[in-house]
């Protein structure tokens, strides 16, 4: 992607202006410069798409109208493993070997920042060397933020911007166990569980849960004194696998030892990636499942559309206010006060 | 708790007919019986507050409207840590000792399972064997679903509904990182992390995001081999909780060593958690941090109240099912689809 493409003097005035960020950008003029590929109007329609002001998620909102025929032809890769399995490593090597081939790469990490402090939980990207000074490479980091369904919303949005920015493989990082994994599950085609030879299997968790879930599993860091423990891993996940009951797809996931020091395994990621994409597109199962994601896209999407409808209501807003401070003071219980406001919002419909 | 109290013959038809779960129940009875102390009519009630069936709601807002002025009389503990740590062993010897003491104890346990096979992640519960067969305590795993934010509600109505049923103590364990954790600091009193010592710091994960959240600490398994390096973790974990910026509240968490096995640092960890409570409400901000999470439960409730408003409304959902059958068949993009149901929403309110 380009820093400063081959722009048409209007184009770059329009970039100019979405640059200087205490202005609101025109939607139009940032879906143009995106399109382009520029990595500052990507960055902008991100930092709006993960807005919760109604001004912000108005221009969001334009801006994802208009890039809507431009989104969904990368490959979505869901990645996961707990905290120190080697995301950051592996990412490292399978995305400069992708961007190497030529591919444009988009890197999304989910993270669960503190809430108190911002400070990350995910630890810093800069084990990202190489890749994050790659021209074919945008890496973001994306707050989980306090509010739940607002991660699986931004994240699916930001998936979006990526591939109309002209992404091809679009790699969502996340960690942990849970709501953050189903979440980024329901929004990628392929979902890689990371797991590390040695550590007691309860350490790394939720086995038998994301398992499930999971299109495929490396085994990181198999080098060194470390082969022998990863060759067992290897065996043991791939009987595990088998214990599970097939997939309606017939897809088998694959158990791959990798080393990103050594370079060992990660071209046959990749292999086993593309090799699951071509197995579900001939059997029209990828379309089906991205067709699925949909439906649990428009749902989220009308909860938080929905929000954004009454946060521009001057009624709702002052009476739910009104509320809050009555809730804070003590002289309203949480549930009464909502209720309240819900039987203004019935009174209203008609 | 009682299973068969000492109740009125009209309470007591009035269980029965709750007990028989094909017959929705009445309210007003539902709640009598749960004031009892009646686990059968707790365990319906939280069922009814986990549904997301109209009518089960419904009843479920009636039932917590009418226990309102019952609730918030117990302390109420989170209680997190990784996969492996030791949280169930840990429950069970800290609430059979409490019960003991003639406390009566709910357990509300956050259980990520999977969404496919509903299998469970956190595991069996079968290792909290005398906690759960106790007759002081009552114990519940709560499916976290698919819904992130479902999660906070539901949690929350059931720490209600506990207190309500005569619980002087709630203990809502949480696994994992990020969002879940975050939810439950966010409903109790006293947040309560559970680390290893000798394990890796990076495998136990979130350290700096949820030590920055909790008030107290307890190095598990405290004891053979493990002794020594249960010292030097609680030393290394006393120095890293000094590096962070103070509580505005004065309290400084603590770090206690604790053997389930041993039932060491037990009793010291209660010991804890009271001073605490105690410290909180001499300075006035135990009601203080409630009052705050009223404020979050407020918003929480009003946009699970609005879906349950709008799921009762023939023409949105109408529209919704056919906008998502849209989706599906691929003829419709869900953001756009998302618009059109928004906007349909605007041009009724009045």
């Amino acid at each position: 992607m380009s820093d400063s493409g081959n722009f048409h003097s209007s184009r770059r005035k329009a970039v100019d202006r979405i640059r200087a960020h205490n202005v609101l950008p025109d939607p139009e003029a940032l879906a143009a410069a995106l399109r382009t590929g520029d990595r500052a109007a990507l960055s902008r329609a991100i930092t709006l798409a993960e807005s919760t002001h109604p001004d912000h998620r108005a221009i969001s909102n334009a801006v994802i109208h208009a890039l809507m025929p431009h989104t969904g032809n990368a490959i979505r890769i869901g990645i996961t493993g707990v905290p120190g399995v080697g995301k950051s490593t592996f990412i490292e090597a399978f995305g400069v070997m992708l961007a190497e081939q030529g591919h444009r790469i988009a890197v999304l990490a989910i993270d669960p920042s503190s809430p108190f402090t911002g400070g990350s939980i995910l630890g810093d990207k800069t084990r990202m060397e190489k890749l994050s000074v790659h021209p074919n490479v945008f890496i973001r980091p994306t707050p989980s933020s306090l509010t739940p369904g607002g991660v699986a919303r931004h994240t699916r949005e930001s998936i979006m911007l990526c591939e109309a920015a002209g992404c091809d493989i679009v790699l969502v990082e996340t960690v942990g166990v849970g709501q953050g994994e189903i979440a980024v599950h329901g929004m990628t085609d392929f979902f890689l569980l990371l797991m590390l030879a040695g550590a007691g299997d309860q350490l790394q968790g939720i086995k038998r849960g994301i398992m499930e879930l999971c299109d495929g599993m490396l085994i990181t860091k198999a080098d060194g004194d470390n082969v022998a423990a990863s060759q067992r891993a290897q065996g043991d996940y791939m009987s595990a696998l088998h214990l599970f009951p097939p997939r309606e797809s017939g897809w088998v996931p694959r158990v791959i030892a990798t080393s990103a020091a050594e370079h060992k395994g990660i071209d046959e990621a990749w292999q086993m990636i593309t090799d699951h994409s071509k197995w579900m597109k001939e059997r029209g199962l990828f379309e089906a499942q991205r067709r699925q994601q949909d439906v649990q896209w428009f749902t989220d999407s009308v909860q938080g559309m929905l929000f954004d409808l009454l946060a521009q209501d001057k009624a709702w807003m002052d009476a739910k206010k009104k509320l809050e401070s009555e809730v804070h003071a003590g002289s309203r219980n949480p549930f009464d006060a909502a209720d309240e406001l819900i039987q203004l919002v019935r009174a209203r419909l008609h």
